[in-house]
C-alpha cells in the first residue's frame, strides 16, 4: 500500500507563540510518519539562530530590535533553504516540518511563497493555546531542557522566557479569514477545537486525522504478551492454542503485576486483547478482578504466517529454505506466503495507534510481532531493528509518553517461560531461558527526538 | 472489534439553511454507520411537519407567521420525542440524526437540553454553504423530488423554495464562539473548511473523520473481479493462482470495456488492485495502455479462508462439516478457522472506503468477497444479503454516486468464465455458466435512502 504517491511533497509550517507545544507536535508527527515509512525531517529555526546567537536574552526578540529581527530572519532563510535542498535531494523525502513561530502574516506569506514556488504543498499547523496549565508545563520544560537556557538559573530562565513570549505576543497574528487561501490546520488548546482549511490530498488528510487525535494529558500504556501457550512449548508459530500451565499461572498473576506497576488512583484501565484464545485467557483474571471494560480487536491478532502457520522454525527452514533466508535478509518487508509482513502489520495497526493517541489508560494483551510494532511507534525504533526486538513472555511493560520520548518500565513475573526469541540465521526451537525471577523493574527511557 | 461501546448513544443534530445538503449528509452518515454495523436512524422534522401541513408555501416559513412557527415547533417536538423513544427502546440504537434546519441559537439550546437530559451525547453538524453552484443543484434536486412540491410546476416550486430559503436566512444564526460549550462540526462549502469543536469519544471522532472526507463532486467508481483464475477452474478458493487463458483474454479486453463504459474526457482514473497475482495480471493491459497510476492494496486481498485456503467447497463440506453449515447459517459473521469473516473484511476495508469518499475516479480490480463489501457500502445492502450477492467474473461494474443512492451499470465481456457463485446449502463446484455475450449494459439504480 502506498501511503503517498512519489510526487507529493508536503511542508508543514508550524505557527504559534513559544511554549505552545509546536516542537512536541512536530516531533510526534515525524515519529508517526517514520512508523508508516514516510520520510520526514524537522527544520528547527531556533537551531539555525543559535549558530550565531546561542543564548540571547528576551530583548533579542523585541519587535523593534532590528539587529535581532535581522538575525532571526537570516535563521529562517537558512532553515528554509536547507529544507528545500532536502526535498530536492530525494523525491522520497516526503514531509518537512518547519518548526518556528511564524507568528505574523508577513512571515507566513514569505514562507508560503518560498515553499510553493518550489512545487511543494504547504500546510500551516497553528497551535493556539490560552490554557495556562498547558503553557506553564511547556515553560517548565523549556527552562529545564532548552539549549537557550543551558547552565542558567532555572528561575531566571523562566522569567526571561516569559518576557520572550510577551515580545512575540506584541506582533502575533493568528491565522484568520484573510488567509483562507492557504491550507491550514488550527489546533486550539490541543484537541479542544480544530479548524481545518483546504486540506485535499490523501497524505495531508491522514496527517490532519493524526493531529486531531493527539492529546497530551498524562497517561500510561501497558503491554503484555499472552502467557506461555501450548504452541510456545512446542516451538510452533501461529495457531490458536490454549495457555500452557505456566501461561495460566501468568494469567493468574497478572492482576497483581499490574497493581505493582502502579495504576494511578481511581483510574479505570481499558483492556484490549486480540481475538485469539491465548490473549483472552491471559486477560481473564485481570478482567474478573477489576471489572474493567474489555475489547477484542482482530487488528491485534498475531502476524499471519500463511503457509507456515503451525510450523516450527526448523520445519520452515527445511520446507521453505529460500523464504527462511529471505525473511532474515529483510524481516520488515518479508511477507509470509499467504500471510503478512511487518509492514502489513503496521498498516493494520494504524487504527490502534490512532485510538491509543486518543485514549487515556490502556492495557494491551497481544502477541510478539504486534508488541514489536506498537513499541516501535512509541520508541521511534527503525524498521530494520524493531522486528528483531526481544519481547520476553511473562513480562509486563509500562510505557509513559513524555514531551520528548517515551519512558519504559518492565515488570517481570516470577513464572518461568520458554524464550520464543530467534536470532538472525538461527532455527533453534528455543532455549528454555527462565525469566529473572522477581528482578527489579528495568527502566528504559526512549531517546529524545531531534 | 467494537466500534462503539454499548453505553454510548450519540445524536447528530443537523444545522443549516435549506438546500445545503443536510439530508444528503445525514443519509450518507446513516449508510456508513449501517455498513460498520452501528444502528442509526434519521428523524426528519419535515416529515413530521408534513403530517399536518403537507405542501405549505413559503409564507408558512416566515419568522413572524406565529401559526407556522407553532406548527414547525410541534413537528420538532414530535421528532425529538420519537428520537428519544428510539434510543430508549434499545441500547444498541446508537446514532440518531435529527435532520432539520435548527437555524437559531434558541432552537439549538432547546434541542441540546432535550437530548442531553436523556443522557445522550449531542453533536451539532452544521453545513454552511455560499457556493451558488452547490445551492442551485440542491434546489434543482428539491424542486423535482421533494414531497413538498409534488405535482407542482417545477419553476413555481423553485421560486417558492427560494422564498422559503430567504425566510430562513432572516433568522439564521451560524454556530459561533457563543456556542463553544457544544460539541460541533461545521462543514463550510463541503470540504473547503471544517471546524471541529469538543469532539471526544471514539465513535464521534470516527464520524468526524468520515464527515471531513466527504466530497460531492460528480465521479464514478469502477469495480471488476480479476479475470478467471486457474483456481476458479478447479473450484478452489483462496490461494494466489495465475489467470486462466480465458482470464488472460479478459485482461486484454479490459481497456476496451472501460472505454465502452464511458470515461469522461480528459479524466485519469487511478487503478487499485490487491496484492494478489490474479488482480495485478488483470489490470496489466489497462495500465500499459492508459499509463494511469496504479496502487496495490493489501486491504483489497480476498477474504482469508484460513485452513480452508486452497480447498473446494466440496472438500470443505467433507473436512469441516460443522463450519460449512455454520457459514451458511450466518455468512456475515462466520470466521474461517485461522481466517476472516465478512465482518472482519469490512473493518479492514474502512480505509479504502474513506479514500474512495475522498477520491475522484477510481477503478478497483479485486475479489468476490471484497466487491460484495464495497458494493454493500454504496448500495446500502444489508449484512445478511450482501455476502450472498452474485458478482460474475468478466463483468465491469460502474457505480455513480447520486444525491440519494448510487446508480449502477454493468458491462459484460464476451469471454466465457466459470461461475463461482455458490447458493446457500450447495457445495457444487460450479456450473460452467457463460456470461451473456455482448448483452446490453444492465442498469440498476440503488434504492433511495430514507
Amino acid at each position: 500500500m502506498a501511503i503517498a504517491s512519489a510526487e507529493t511533497q508536503v511542508c508543514l509550517i508550524m505557527v504559534g507563540l513559544p511554549a505552545r507545544g509546536k516542537s512536541l507536535i512536530a516531533g510526534k508527527v515525524k515519529r508517526y510518519l517514520g512508523w508508516i515509512s514516510v520520510k520526514a525531517e524537522i527544520f528547527n529555526v531556533g537551531k539555525y539562530r543559535r549558530k550565531e546567537n546561542a543564548q540571547p536574552d528576551a530583548s533579542f526578540f523585541e519587535p523593534h530590535n532590528t539587529q535581532g529581527e535581522k538575525a532571526r530572519r537570516a535563521a529562517a532563510e537558512a532553515a528554509v533553504t536547507d529544507l528545500l535542498k532536502w526535498f530536492k535531494a530525494d523525491t522520497n523525502n516526503t514531509v518537512a516540518i518547519l518548526d518556528a513561530t511564524n507568528s505574523t502574516r508577513d512571515r507566513r506569506k514569505w514562507v508560503h511563497e518560498r515553499i510553493t514556488a518550489a512545487g511543494i504543498d504547504a500546510i500551516f499547523v497553528e497551535s493556539k493555546c490560552d490554557d495556562e496549565k498547558l503553557i506553564m508545563s511547556n515553560i517548565l520544560e523549556v527552562k529545564t531542557t532548552s539549549p537557550d537556557y543551558k547552565g542558567q538559573d532555572p528561575e531566571a530562565a523562566a522569567r526571561d522566557f516569559r518576557k520572550r513570549i510577551a515580545n512575540y505576543e506584541k506582533v502575533y497574528e493568528t491565522i484568520d479569514e484573510s488567509e483562507r487561501s492557504y491550507a491550514y490546520v488550527k489546533l486550539i488548546n490541543v484537541g479542544h477545537q480544530v479548524i481545518i482549511n483546504l486540506i485535499q490530498d490523501y497524505l495531508s488528510s491522514r496527517l490532519v486525522y493524526y493531529l486531531i487525535n493527539l492529546h497530551i494529558k498524562p497517561r500510561h500504556i501497558w503491554l503484555s504478551r499472552h502467557g506461555e501457550s501450548e504452541y510456545n512449548l512446542q516451538g510452533k508459530i501461529g495457531g490458536d492454542a490454549n495457555l500452557s500451565s505456566r501461561g495460566e499461572l501468568y494469567a493468574q498473576a497478572l492482576p497483581g503485576i499490574v497493581r505493582r506497576s502502579g495504576v494511578p488512583q481511581d483510574t479505570q484501565l481499558v483492556i484490549w486483547t486480540s481475538t485469539l484464545k491465548r490473549t483472552i485467557q491471559t486477560a481473564r483474571y485481570l478482567q474478573a478482578e477489576t471489572k474493567w471494560d474489555q475489547l477484542e480487536w482482530k487488528a491485534l491478532d498475531e502476524i499471519e504466517s500463511g503457509v507456515c502457520d503451525g510450523m516450527t522454525y526448523g520445519e520452515i527452514e527445511k520446507t521453505y529454505p529460500e523464504d527462511f533466508a529471505a525473511r532474515d535478509q529483510d524481516k520488515y518487508n518479508y511477507r509470509y506466503r499467504g500471510g503478512e509482513s511487518y509492514r502489513d502489520v503496521v498498516i493494520r495497526l494504524e487504527p490502534i495507534i490512532m485510538e491509543l493517541e486518543r485514549s487515556d489508560n490502556i492495557i494491551i494483551v497481544t502477541h510478539q510481532a504486534i508488541i514489536r510494532c506498537i513499541y516501535a511507534y512509541f520508541m521511534d525504533s527503525s524498521s530494520d531493528k524493531s522486528p528483531w526486538m526481544e519481547v520476553p513472555l511473562h513480562t509486563l511493560m509500562k510505557l509513559t509518553p513524555k514531551a520528548y520520548g517515551t519512558k519504559e518500565e518492565r515488570f517481570k513475573a516470577d513464572i518461568p517461560a520458554v524464550s520464543t526469541w530467534r536470532g538472525k540465521g538461527s532455527a533453534a526451537k528455543h532455549h528454555d531461558s527462565i525469566s529473572d525471577p522477581n528482578g527489579p523493574p528495568t527502566i528504559i527511557v526512549g531517546s529524545p527526538e531531534n
